[in-house]
Protein backbone atom coordinates (compact mmCIF):
# COMPACT_ATOMS: atom_id res chain seq x y z
CA UNK A 1 0.00 0.00 0.00
CA UNK A 2 1.34 3.52 -1.01
CA UNK A 3 1.42 5.62 2.02
CA UNK A 4 -1.50 8.20 1.68
CA UNK A 5 0.44 11.74 0.86
CA UNK A 6 -1.29 14.09 3.27
CA UNK A 7 -3.86 12.81 6.11
CA UNK A 8 -6.46 15.07 7.56
CA UNK A 9 -7.10 14.90 11.03
CA UNK A 10 -11.03 16.32 11.64
CA UNK A 11 -10.95 16.89 15.48
CA UNK A 12 -7.64 17.71 17.53
CA UNK A 13 -8.61 16.11 20.78
CA UNK A 14 -7.28 13.50 22.60
CA UNK A 15 -7.80 11.10 19.61
CA UNK A 16 -6.95 12.91 16.87
CA UNK A 17 -4.21 14.49 18.37
CA UNK A 18 -2.70 11.14 19.75
CA UNK A 19 -2.97 9.78 15.73
CA UNK A 20 -1.13 12.72 14.66
CA UNK A 21 1.98 11.93 17.48
CA UNK A 22 2.06 8.43 16.56
CA UNK A 23 2.18 9.17 12.79
CA UNK A 24 4.90 11.27 13.66
CA UNK A 25 6.69 8.51 15.88
CA UNK A 26 6.09 5.82 13.01
CA UNK A 27 8.10 7.73 10.51
CA UNK A 28 5.24 9.35 8.53
CA UNK A 29 6.60 11.10 5.97
CA UNK A 30 3.64 13.16 4.48
CA UNK A 31 1.80 15.91 5.68
CA UNK A 32 -0.66 15.68 9.13
CA UNK A 33 -3.31 18.31 8.34
CA UNK A 34 -5.71 19.69 11.55
CA UNK A 35 -9.32 20.51 11.33
CA UNK A 36 -10.69 21.98 14.10
CA UNK A 37 -13.30 24.41 15.05
CA UNK A 38 -11.46 26.93 17.12
CA UNK A 39 -7.92 28.26 15.97
CA UNK A 40 -6.58 27.94 19.64
CA UNK A 41 -7.17 24.13 19.77
CA UNK A 42 -5.31 23.91 16.70
CA UNK A 43 -2.54 25.73 17.69
CA UNK A 44 -2.19 24.03 21.16
CA UNK A 45 -1.97 20.36 18.71
CA UNK A 46 0.61 21.88 16.02
CA UNK A 47 2.32 23.40 19.55
CA UNK A 48 2.53 19.63 20.90
CA UNK A 49 3.81 18.06 17.70
CA UNK A 50 0.02 16.61 16.45
CA UNK A 51 0.06 18.29 13.53
CA UNK A 52 1.91 19.91 11.06
CA UNK A 53 -0.74 22.44 10.47
CA UNK A 54 -4.28 23.24 11.43
CA UNK A 55 -7.30 25.00 9.51
CA UNK A 56 -10.85 25.81 10.13
CA UNK A 57 -12.14 25.24 6.70
CA UNK A 58 -12.64 21.46 5.99
CA UNK A 59 -12.26 22.13 2.26
CA UNK A 60 -8.68 23.12 2.56
CA UNK A 61 -8.07 19.96 4.36
CA UNK A 62 -9.57 17.43 1.95
CA UNK A 63 -8.52 19.08 -1.14
CA UNK A 64 -4.65 18.45 0.32
CA UNK A 65 -5.68 15.19 1.74
CA UNK A 66 -5.84 11.46 0.59
CA UNK A 67 -6.81 9.85 3.70
CA UNK A 68 -9.42 11.87 5.79
CA UNK A 69 -10.01 10.51 9.57
CA UNK A 70 -12.99 11.94 11.82
CA UNK A 71 -11.91 12.90 15.05
CA UNK A 72 -14.39 14.83 16.54
CA UNK A 73 -17.40 13.73 19.27
CA UNK A 74 -19.82 11.62 18.03
CA UNK A 75 -22.68 14.14 18.14
CA UNK A 76 -20.68 16.13 15.19
CA UNK A 77 -20.31 13.57 12.87
CA UNK A 78 -23.63 14.40 10.84
CA UNK A 79 -22.87 17.84 10.62
CA UNK A 80 -19.24 17.08 9.71
CA UNK A 81 -19.88 14.76 6.89
CA UNK A 82 -22.60 16.86 5.61
CA UNK A 83 -19.98 19.76 5.39
CA UNK A 84 -17.60 17.03 3.81
CA UNK A 85 -20.46 16.09 0.83
CA UNK A 86 -19.60 19.25 -0.63
CA UNK A 87 -15.69 18.65 -1.18
CA UNK A 88 -15.21 14.68 -1.16
CA UNK A 89 -12.92 14.41 -4.14
CA UNK A 90 -12.84 11.17 -5.71
CA UNK A 91 -9.31 10.14 -4.20
CA UNK A 92 -9.99 11.10 -0.68
CA UNK A 93 -10.53 7.37 1.71
CA UNK A 94 -12.84 8.84 4.57
CA UNK A 95 -12.67 6.66 8.04
CA UNK A 96 -13.95 7.64 11.65
CA UNK A 97 -12.88 6.99 15.26
CA UNK A 98 -16.84 6.63 16.10
CA UNK A 99 -17.54 4.15 19.00
CA UNK A 100 -20.29 3.14 17.71
CA UNK A 101 -20.83 2.20 13.67
CA UNK A 102 -24.34 1.11 12.34
CA UNK A 103 -25.60 4.80 12.19
CA UNK A 104 -22.36 6.57 11.34
CA UNK A 105 -22.03 4.04 8.57
CA UNK A 106 -25.00 4.79 7.46
CA UNK A 107 -25.05 8.21 7.69
CA UNK A 108 -21.64 8.30 5.64
CA UNK A 109 -23.13 6.52 2.96
CA UNK A 110 -26.12 9.02 2.94
CA UNK A 111 -24.65 11.87 2.54
CA UNK A 112 -21.20 11.02 0.85
CA UNK A 113 -20.76 11.30 -2.95
CA UNK A 114 -18.16 8.81 -2.55
CA UNK A 115 -19.49 6.37 0.02
CA UNK A 116 -17.43 3.66 -1.40
CA UNK A 117 -14.29 5.68 -0.10
CA UNK A 118 -15.60 5.24 3.44
CA UNK A 119 -14.49 2.68 5.83
CA UNK A 120 -15.63 2.96 9.36
CA UNK A 121 -13.14 2.64 12.20
CA UNK A 122 -13.34 2.04 16.15
CA UNK A 123 -10.05 2.13 17.50
CA UNK A 124 -10.64 0.68 20.88
CA UNK A 125 -8.45 3.42 23.11
CA UNK A 126 -9.13 6.32 24.85
CA UNK A 127 -9.12 8.08 28.33
CA UNK A 128 -11.23 9.70 30.59
CA UNK A 129 -9.00 12.50 29.78
CA UNK A 130 -9.74 15.19 27.00
CA UNK A 131 -8.28 17.43 24.56
CA UNK A 132 -4.83 17.47 22.58
CA UNK A 133 -2.50 18.44 26.39
CA UNK A 134 -3.27 14.38 26.66
CA UNK A 135 -2.40 12.99 23.55
CA UNK A 136 0.06 10.51 23.29
CA UNK A 137 2.03 8.54 20.82
CA UNK A 138 1.76 5.50 22.33
CA UNK A 139 -1.97 5.84 23.41
CA UNK A 140 -3.35 2.90 20.21
CA UNK A 141 0.14 0.72 20.34
CA UNK A 142 -1.31 -2.98 21.04
CA UNK A 143 -5.10 -2.38 21.34
CA UNK A 144 -7.58 -3.72 19.35
CA UNK A 145 -9.15 -1.44 16.25
CA UNK A 146 -12.58 -2.73 14.57
CA UNK A 147 -12.90 -2.10 10.59
CA UNK A 148 -15.98 -2.17 9.31
CA UNK A 149 -15.71 -2.13 5.76
CA UNK A 150 -18.98 -2.48 4.20
CA UNK A 151 -18.95 -2.40 0.64
CA UNK A 152 -15.69 0.18 0.45
CA UNK A 153 -13.30 -0.35 -2.45
CA UNK A 154 -10.29 -2.49 -1.47
CA UNK A 155 -7.64 0.08 -2.07
CA UNK A 156 -9.50 2.28 0.79
CA UNK A 157 -9.92 -0.69 3.22
CA UNK A 158 -5.62 -0.84 2.73
CA UNK A 159 -5.32 2.40 3.26
CA UNK A 160 -6.96 2.92 6.40
CA UNK A 161 -5.94 -0.65 7.44
CA UNK A 162 -2.23 0.79 6.59
CA UNK A 163 -3.22 3.92 9.46
CA UNK A 164 -4.34 1.65 11.80
CA UNK A 165 -1.23 -0.90 11.89
CA UNK A 166 1.12 1.87 11.76
CA UNK A 167 -0.38 3.25 14.84
CA UNK A 168 0.70 -0.99 16.23
CA UNK A 169 -3.33 -1.47 16.71
CA UNK A 170 -4.24 -5.18 15.98
CA UNK A 171 -7.48 -4.92 13.69
CA UNK A 172 -10.14 -6.77 13.48
CA UNK A 173 -13.12 -6.57 10.80
CA UNK A 174 -16.68 -6.99 11.32
CA UNK A 175 -19.90 -5.72 10.21
CA UNK A 176 -21.98 -3.00 11.65
CA UNK A 177 -24.14 -4.78 13.77
CA UNK A 178 -21.84 -7.07 15.12
CA UNK A 179 -18.92 -4.10 15.81
CA UNK A 180 -22.39 -2.35 18.09
CA UNK A 181 -23.72 -5.92 19.86
CA UNK A 182 -20.09 -6.46 21.13
CA UNK A 183 -18.90 -3.17 22.29
CA UNK A 184 -22.32 -2.59 23.61
CA UNK A 185 -21.13 -5.48 25.69
CA UNK A 186 -17.93 -4.45 26.46
CA UNK A 187 -17.82 -0.46 26.66
CA UNK A 188 -21.01 1.39 26.86
CA UNK A 189 -22.57 -1.61 29.09
CA UNK A 190 -19.39 -1.21 31.62
CA UNK A 191 -19.98 2.91 31.63
CA UNK A 192 -23.75 2.86 32.35
CA UNK A 193 -22.90 0.11 35.26
CA UNK A 194 -20.55 2.62 35.93
CA UNK A 195 -22.10 5.36 36.42
CA UNK A 196 -24.61 3.46 38.34
CA UNK A 197 -22.62 2.51 41.11
CA UNK A 198 -21.63 5.71 41.75
CA UNK A 199 -25.37 6.39 42.22
CA UNK A 200 -25.17 3.43 44.31
CA UNK A 201 -22.09 5.40 46.63
CA UNK A 202 -23.68 8.56 46.60
CA UNK A 203 -26.95 7.34 48.13
CA UNK A 204 -25.29 4.96 50.71
CA UNK A 205 -23.02 8.49 51.76
CA UNK A 206 -20.11 5.89 51.44
CA UNK A 207 -17.58 7.62 49.71
CA UNK A 208 -15.32 8.42 52.51
CA UNK A 209 -14.63 5.04 53.13
CA UNK A 210 -14.08 3.84 49.14
CA UNK A 211 -10.92 3.29 48.00
CA UNK A 212 -8.94 2.25 44.64
CA UNK A 213 -11.43 -0.43 44.15
CA UNK A 214 -14.32 1.94 43.88
CA UNK A 215 -11.71 4.01 41.52
CA UNK A 216 -10.68 1.43 39.30
CA UNK A 217 -14.34 -0.09 38.79
CA UNK A 218 -15.73 3.63 37.88
CA UNK A 219 -12.74 5.38 36.08
CA UNK A 220 -14.89 5.11 32.65
CA UNK A 221 -17.70 6.90 34.29
CA UNK A 222 -15.51 10.35 34.84
CA UNK A 223 -15.83 10.62 30.86
CA UNK A 224 -17.26 13.06 28.93
CA UNK A 225 -21.29 13.18 29.68
CA UNK A 226 -22.29 14.65 26.56
CA UNK A 227 -20.27 12.32 24.73
CA UNK A 228 -21.28 9.41 26.30
CA UNK A 229 -25.28 10.44 26.11
CA UNK A 230 -24.55 10.72 22.73
CA UNK A 231 -22.84 7.15 22.14
CA UNK A 232 -25.64 5.50 24.34
CA UNK A 233 -28.46 7.28 22.14
CA UNK A 234 -26.51 5.57 18.63
CA UNK A 235 -26.97 2.71 19.70
CA UNK A 236 -29.71 2.32 21.93
CA UNK A 237 -30.91 -1.19 20.77
CA UNK A 238 -28.11 -2.83 21.69
CA UNK A 239 -27.19 -1.13 25.03
CA UNK A 240 -30.76 -1.79 26.08
CA UNK A 241 -30.75 -5.04 25.52
CA UNK A 242 -27.12 -5.41 27.56
CA UNK A 243 -28.81 -3.91 30.34
CA UNK A 244 -31.48 -5.95 30.44
CA UNK A 245 -29.59 -9.17 30.67
CA UNK A 246 -27.48 -7.40 32.85
CA UNK A 247 -30.19 -6.63 35.59
CA UNK A 248 -30.79 -10.66 34.71
CA UNK A 249 -27.30 -12.03 35.77
CA UNK A 250 -27.43 -9.45 38.62
CA UNK A 251 -30.68 -11.17 39.49
CA UNK A 252 -29.34 -14.70 39.30
CA UNK A 253 -25.96 -13.44 41.35
CA UNK A 254 -28.48 -12.14 44.20
CA UNK A 255 -30.62 -15.17 44.42
CA UNK A 256 -27.49 -17.33 45.39
CA UNK A 257 -26.33 -14.96 48.35
CA UNK A 258 -30.13 -14.80 49.38
CA UNK A 259 -30.34 -18.79 49.24
CA UNK A 260 -26.58 -18.28 51.08
CA UNK A 261 -25.69 -20.68 48.11
CA UNK A 262 -21.92 -21.25 49.13
CA UNK A 263 -20.57 -23.24 46.39
CA UNK A 264 -22.93 -21.68 43.68
CA UNK A 265 -21.90 -18.18 44.88
CA UNK A 266 -18.11 -19.43 44.71
CA UNK A 267 -18.57 -21.49 40.97
CA UNK A 268 -20.32 -18.06 39.74
CA UNK A 269 -17.06 -15.90 40.65
CA UNK A 270 -14.78 -18.62 39.48
CA UNK A 271 -16.11 -18.38 36.16
CA UNK A 272 -16.08 -14.50 36.04
CA UNK A 273 -12.91 -14.81 37.39
CA UNK A 274 -11.43 -17.13 34.87
CA UNK A 275 -13.01 -15.74 31.88
CA UNK A 276 -11.41 -12.31 33.08
CA UNK A 277 -7.80 -14.14 33.64
CA UNK A 278 -8.04 -15.81 29.98
CA UNK A 279 -8.77 -13.21 28.48
CA UNK A 280 -5.71 -11.08 29.88
CA UNK A 281 -3.54 -13.96 29.36
CA UNK A 282 -4.26 -14.09 25.59
CA UNK A 283 -3.93 -10.10 24.70
CA UNK A 284 -1.70 -7.87 24.53
CA UNK A 285 -3.22 -5.01 26.58
CA UNK A 286 -0.32 -2.66 27.72
CA UNK A 287 -0.44 -1.29 31.35
CA UNK A 288 -3.02 1.28 31.99
CA UNK A 289 -1.57 4.92 32.86
CA UNK A 290 -4.65 5.08 35.22
CA UNK A 291 -5.49 8.09 37.51
CA UNK B 1 0.43 5.58 73.45
CA UNK B 2 3.29 2.48 74.01
CA UNK B 3 4.01 0.59 71.06
CA UNK B 4 3.38 -2.92 72.35
CA UNK B 5 6.83 -4.89 72.25
CA UNK B 6 5.75 -7.59 69.94
CA UNK B 7 2.89 -7.78 66.92
CA UNK B 8 1.66 -11.68 66.20
CA UNK B 9 0.46 -11.71 62.44
CA UNK B 10 -1.62 -14.32 61.85
CA UNK B 11 -1.78 -14.88 58.48
CA UNK B 12 1.68 -13.56 56.29
CA UNK B 13 -0.30 -13.49 52.58
CA UNK B 14 -0.77 -10.59 50.82
CA UNK B 15 -2.02 -7.97 53.81
CA UNK B 16 -0.43 -9.48 56.66
CA UNK B 17 3.09 -9.53 54.95
CA UNK B 18 2.38 -5.93 53.94
CA UNK B 19 1.60 -5.22 57.45
CA UNK B 20 4.88 -6.43 58.50
CA UNK B 21 7.18 -4.65 55.63
CA UNK B 22 5.30 -1.77 56.64
CA UNK B 23 5.77 -1.86 60.50
CA UNK B 24 9.51 -2.29 59.86
CA UNK B 25 9.99 0.76 56.88
CA UNK B 26 7.99 2.85 59.70
CA UNK B 27 11.16 2.05 62.01
CA UNK B 28 8.94 -0.51 64.70
CA UNK B 29 11.37 -1.86 66.98
CA UNK B 30 9.48 -4.73 68.17
CA UNK B 31 8.96 -8.04 67.27
CA UNK B 32 6.99 -9.30 64.43
CA UNK B 33 5.75 -12.81 65.13
CA UNK B 34 3.87 -14.91 62.06
CA UNK B 35 1.50 -17.32 62.44
CA UNK B 36 0.47 -19.43 59.61
CA UNK B 37 -0.34 -22.96 58.55
CA UNK B 38 2.36 -23.69 56.71
CA UNK B 39 5.98 -23.70 56.79
CA UNK B 40 6.30 -22.90 53.55
CA UNK B 41 4.38 -19.53 53.47
CA UNK B 42 5.95 -18.22 56.74
CA UNK B 43 9.47 -18.99 55.25
CA UNK B 44 8.78 -17.20 52.47
CA UNK B 45 7.26 -14.17 54.70
CA UNK B 46 10.38 -14.28 56.55
CA UNK B 47 12.75 -14.31 53.47
CA UNK B 48 10.84 -10.95 52.24
CA UNK B 49 11.55 -10.06 55.55
CA UNK B 50 7.52 -9.69 56.06
CA UNK B 51 7.95 -10.85 59.53
CA UNK B 52 11.44 -11.79 62.27
CA UNK B 53 10.44 -15.04 62.78
CA UNK B 54 7.03 -17.57 62.07
CA UNK B 55 5.49 -20.66 64.27
CA UNK B 56 2.62 -22.70 63.13
CA UNK B 57 1.60 -22.42 66.84
CA UNK B 58 -1.25 -19.84 67.44
CA UNK B 59 -0.44 -20.13 71.39
CA UNK B 60 3.00 -19.53 71.05
CA UNK B 61 2.54 -15.78 68.99
CA UNK B 62 0.01 -15.31 71.89
CA UNK B 63 2.17 -15.68 74.77
CA UNK B 64 4.74 -13.13 73.04
CA UNK B 65 2.67 -10.31 72.00
CA UNK B 66 0.69 -7.96 73.11
CA UNK B 67 -1.02 -7.04 69.28
CA UNK B 68 -2.32 -9.83 67.44
CA UNK B 69 -3.48 -9.27 63.76
CA UNK B 70 -6.07 -11.65 62.68
CA UNK B 71 -5.32 -11.24 59.08
CA UNK B 72 -5.93 -14.36 57.48
CA UNK B 73 -8.91 -14.89 54.92
CA UNK B 74 -12.67 -14.09 55.94
CA UNK B 75 -13.32 -17.91 56.43
CA UNK B 76 -10.56 -18.64 58.67
CA UNK B 77 -11.63 -16.23 61.07
CA UNK B 78 -14.17 -18.37 63.49
CA UNK B 79 -11.45 -21.38 63.93
CA UNK B 80 -8.72 -18.63 64.41
CA UNK B 81 -10.98 -17.04 67.24
CA UNK B 82 -12.33 -20.67 68.45
CA UNK B 83 -8.39 -21.83 69.03
CA UNK B 84 -7.55 -17.84 70.35
CA UNK B 85 -10.16 -18.64 73.55
CA UNK B 86 -7.76 -20.99 74.58
CA UNK B 87 -4.75 -18.79 74.70
CA UNK B 88 -5.46 -14.95 74.90
CA UNK B 89 -3.89 -13.38 77.88
CA UNK B 90 -4.88 -10.12 79.74
CA UNK B 91 -2.51 -8.44 78.09
CA UNK B 92 -3.16 -9.35 74.16
CA UNK B 93 -5.04 -6.83 72.45
CA UNK B 94 -6.61 -8.20 68.94
CA UNK B 95 -7.88 -6.67 65.71
CA UNK B 96 -8.72 -8.43 62.27
CA UNK B 97 -8.63 -6.84 58.49
CA UNK B 98 -11.88 -8.68 57.87
CA UNK B 99 -14.08 -7.11 55.16
CA UNK B 100 -17.15 -7.46 57.06
CA UNK B 101 -17.21 -6.54 60.87
CA UNK B 102 -20.81 -7.22 61.82
CA UNK B 103 -20.98 -10.97 61.41
CA UNK B 104 -16.31 -10.80 63.33
CA UNK B 105 -16.82 -8.97 66.17
CA UNK B 106 -19.75 -10.35 67.38
CA UNK B 107 -18.48 -13.98 66.53
CA UNK B 108 -15.12 -12.27 68.72
CA UNK B 109 -17.02 -11.70 71.70
CA UNK B 110 -18.74 -14.53 71.99
CA UNK B 111 -15.09 -16.32 71.48
CA UNK B 112 -12.55 -14.63 73.59
CA UNK B 113 -12.11 -14.47 77.44
CA UNK B 114 -11.29 -10.95 76.93
CA UNK B 115 -13.97 -9.46 74.44
CA UNK B 116 -12.52 -6.18 76.30
CA UNK B 117 -9.63 -6.58 74.16
CA UNK B 118 -10.86 -6.77 70.31
CA UNK B 119 -11.53 -4.11 68.17
CA UNK B 120 -12.74 -4.21 65.09
CA UNK B 121 -10.76 -3.35 61.89
CA UNK B 122 -11.11 -3.03 58.40
CA UNK B 123 -7.72 -1.26 56.22
CA UNK B 124 -9.30 -0.24 53.01
CA UNK B 125 -6.23 -1.74 50.98
CA UNK B 126 -6.09 -4.78 49.06
CA UNK B 127 -5.24 -6.19 45.37
CA UNK B 128 -6.54 -8.90 43.24
CA UNK B 129 -3.05 -10.52 43.58
CA UNK B 130 -2.34 -13.00 46.83
CA UNK B 131 0.16 -14.12 48.77
CA UNK B 132 3.35 -12.75 50.51
CA UNK B 133 5.29 -12.15 47.46
CA UNK B 134 3.44 -9.45 46.65
CA UNK B 135 3.14 -7.73 49.91
CA UNK B 136 4.53 -4.12 49.33
CA UNK B 137 5.49 -1.68 52.88
CA UNK B 138 3.80 1.09 51.26
CA UNK B 139 0.31 -0.98 50.51
CA UNK B 140 -1.72 0.75 53.50
CA UNK B 141 -0.41 4.58 52.96
CA UNK B 142 -2.97 6.78 52.46
CA UNK B 143 -5.52 4.98 51.91
CA UNK B 144 -9.15 4.87 54.70
CA UNK B 145 -9.23 2.12 57.79
CA UNK B 146 -12.37 1.66 59.34
CA UNK B 147 -12.34 1.44 62.93
CA UNK B 148 -14.96 -0.28 65.11
CA UNK B 149 -14.02 0.14 68.45
CA UNK B 150 -17.64 -1.26 70.03
CA UNK B 151 -17.31 -1.10 73.79
CA UNK B 152 -13.51 -2.04 73.80
CA UNK B 153 -11.01 -0.74 76.33
CA UNK B 154 -10.15 2.74 75.31
CA UNK B 155 -6.39 1.40 76.07
CA UNK B 156 -7.03 -1.09 73.78
CA UNK B 157 -8.24 1.06 70.90
CA UNK B 158 -5.56 3.13 71.33
CA UNK B 159 -2.87 0.38 70.16
CA UNK B 160 -4.87 -0.28 66.92
CA UNK B 161 -5.64 3.15 66.03
CA UNK B 162 -1.20 3.14 66.68
CA UNK B 163 -1.07 0.04 64.22
CA UNK B 164 -2.64 1.87 61.49
CA UNK B 165 -1.45 4.96 61.88
CA UNK B 166 2.27 3.94 61.46
CA UNK B 167 0.81 2.23 58.69
CA UNK B 168 -0.45 5.50 57.07
CA UNK B 169 -4.09 5.12 57.39
CA UNK B 170 -6.61 7.54 57.46
CA UNK B 171 -8.73 6.60 60.71
CA UNK B 172 -12.35 6.40 60.21
CA UNK B 173 -14.56 4.97 63.56
CA UNK B 174 -17.76 3.81 63.13
CA UNK B 175 -20.35 1.16 64.18
CA UNK B 176 -20.67 -2.65 62.57
CA UNK B 177 -24.08 -2.17 60.91
CA UNK B 178 -22.40 0.98 59.56
CA UNK B 179 -19.49 -0.01 58.35
CA UNK B 180 -20.95 -3.21 56.66
CA UNK B 181 -24.05 -0.73 55.17
CA UNK B 182 -21.52 1.47 53.40
CA UNK B 183 -18.88 -1.16 52.85
CA UNK B 184 -21.36 -2.99 50.65
CA UNK B 185 -22.17 0.18 48.72
CA UNK B 186 -18.57 0.71 47.74
CA UNK B 187 -16.79 -2.43 47.50
CA UNK B 188 -19.36 -5.58 47.94
CA UNK B 189 -21.13 -4.22 45.47
CA UNK B 190 -18.51 -3.04 42.93
CA UNK B 191 -17.41 -6.30 43.15
CA UNK B 192 -20.35 -7.96 41.90
CA UNK B 193 -21.45 -5.72 39.33
CA UNK B 194 -17.49 -6.55 37.65
CA UNK B 195 -18.63 -10.04 38.18
CA UNK B 196 -21.54 -9.93 36.53
CA UNK B 197 -19.77 -7.31 33.82
CA UNK B 198 -18.00 -10.49 32.31
CA UNK B 199 -20.89 -12.67 31.96
CA UNK B 200 -22.24 -9.94 29.85
CA UNK B 201 -18.99 -10.03 27.86
CA UNK B 202 -18.77 -13.96 27.74
CA UNK B 203 -22.24 -13.86 26.72
CA UNK B 204 -21.60 -11.49 23.61
CA UNK B 205 -17.94 -13.53 23.03
CA UNK B 206 -16.82 -9.98 22.88
CA UNK B 207 -13.14 -10.17 25.15
CA UNK B 208 -11.26 -9.81 21.30
CA UNK B 209 -12.60 -5.94 21.24
CA UNK B 210 -12.37 -5.39 24.86
CA UNK B 211 -9.90 -3.05 25.78
CA UNK B 212 -8.71 -0.95 28.60
CA UNK B 213 -12.45 0.19 29.94
CA UNK B 214 -13.41 -3.06 30.61
CA UNK B 215 -10.21 -4.45 32.50
CA UNK B 216 -10.56 -1.43 34.57
CA UNK B 217 -13.82 -2.01 35.18
CA UNK B 218 -13.82 -5.55 36.26
CA UNK B 219 -10.22 -5.56 37.83
CA UNK B 220 -11.53 -6.80 41.65
CA UNK B 221 -13.08 -9.18 39.86
CA UNK B 222 -9.81 -11.28 39.22
CA UNK B 223 -9.52 -11.40 43.16
CA UNK B 224 -10.10 -15.18 44.89
CA UNK B 225 -13.75 -16.58 44.57
CA UNK B 226 -13.72 -18.52 48.03
CA UNK B 227 -12.42 -14.95 49.56
CA UNK B 228 -15.47 -13.46 47.77
CA UNK B 229 -17.84 -15.90 48.53
CA UNK B 230 -17.18 -15.34 51.91
CA UNK B 231 -17.22 -11.89 52.41
CA UNK B 232 -20.74 -11.56 50.66
CA UNK B 233 -22.33 -14.56 52.82
CA UNK B 234 -21.17 -12.94 55.51
CA UNK B 235 -22.95 -9.17 55.04
CA UNK B 236 -25.87 -11.07 52.87
CA UNK B 237 -28.69 -8.70 53.83
CA UNK B 238 -26.70 -5.17 52.82
CA UNK B 239 -25.35 -6.75 49.60
CA UNK B 240 -28.60 -8.32 48.94
CA UNK B 241 -30.22 -4.64 49.63
CA UNK B 242 -27.48 -3.22 47.64
CA UNK B 243 -27.94 -5.42 44.34
CA UNK B 244 -32.21 -4.53 44.38
CA UNK B 245 -30.68 -0.39 44.58
CA UNK B 246 -28.42 -1.16 41.86
CA UNK B 247 -31.32 -2.97 39.60
CA UNK B 248 -33.59 -0.30 40.53
CA UNK B 249 -30.64 2.67 39.09
CA UNK B 250 -29.93 1.11 36.13
CA UNK B 251 -33.24 0.76 34.80
CA UNK B 252 -33.70 4.34 35.84
CA UNK B 253 -30.90 4.78 33.59
CA UNK B 254 -32.17 2.20 30.96
CA UNK B 255 -35.74 3.88 30.44
CA UNK B 256 -33.51 7.34 29.77
CA UNK B 257 -32.11 5.66 26.76
CA UNK B 258 -35.35 3.64 25.55
CA UNK B 259 -37.38 7.37 25.91
CA UNK B 260 -33.98 8.85 23.70
CA UNK B 261 -34.43 11.33 26.71
CA UNK B 262 -30.75 12.94 26.16
CA UNK B 263 -30.62 15.82 28.19
CA UNK B 264 -32.15 13.23 31.38
CA UNK B 265 -29.38 11.04 30.06
CA UNK B 266 -26.71 13.78 30.16
CA UNK B 267 -27.79 14.53 33.38
CA UNK B 268 -27.60 11.35 34.85
CA UNK B 269 -24.24 10.99 33.36
CA UNK B 270 -22.90 14.13 34.66
CA UNK B 271 -23.88 13.64 38.28
CA UNK B 272 -22.03 10.23 38.24
CA UNK B 273 -18.80 12.30 36.73
CA UNK B 274 -19.50 15.40 39.35
CA UNK B 275 -19.58 12.41 42.56
CA UNK B 276 -16.44 10.45 41.37
CA UNK B 277 -14.19 13.71 40.32
CA UNK B 278 -15.51 15.53 43.48
CA UNK B 279 -14.50 12.46 45.69
CA UNK B 280 -11.03 12.20 44.18
CA UNK B 281 -10.19 15.39 44.41
CA UNK B 282 -10.53 15.24 47.87
CA UNK B 283 -9.34 12.33 48.99
CA UNK B 284 -5.67 11.31 48.94
CA UNK B 285 -5.63 8.23 47.23
CA UNK B 286 -2.02 7.09 46.01
CA UNK B 287 -1.95 6.14 42.61
CA UNK B 288 -2.99 2.60 41.47
CA UNK B 289 0.03 0.12 41.14
CA UNK B 290 -2.80 -1.76 38.12
CA UNK B 291 -2.80 -4.69 35.97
Amino acid sequence: VAEPKGIAIVGTGLLGGSIGLGLRAAGYRGRRLGVGRRQQTLEKAAARGCIDSGTCHLSDAAREADLMVLATPLGQFDEVLARLADCQHAGLVVTDVGSVKGSVCAKALELLPHGNLFVGSHPMAGSERQGPDHAQADLFRGRPCILVPGRADEAAVAMVRWLWRTLGMRLLEMTAPEHDLRVAAISHLPHAAAAVLLCNAAEAGAFDVASSGLADTTRVASGDPELWADIFLHNPTAVSRQLESYGQNLQRLRQLIDRRDRPGLANFLRASKQSRDDWLARTTLPPESGE
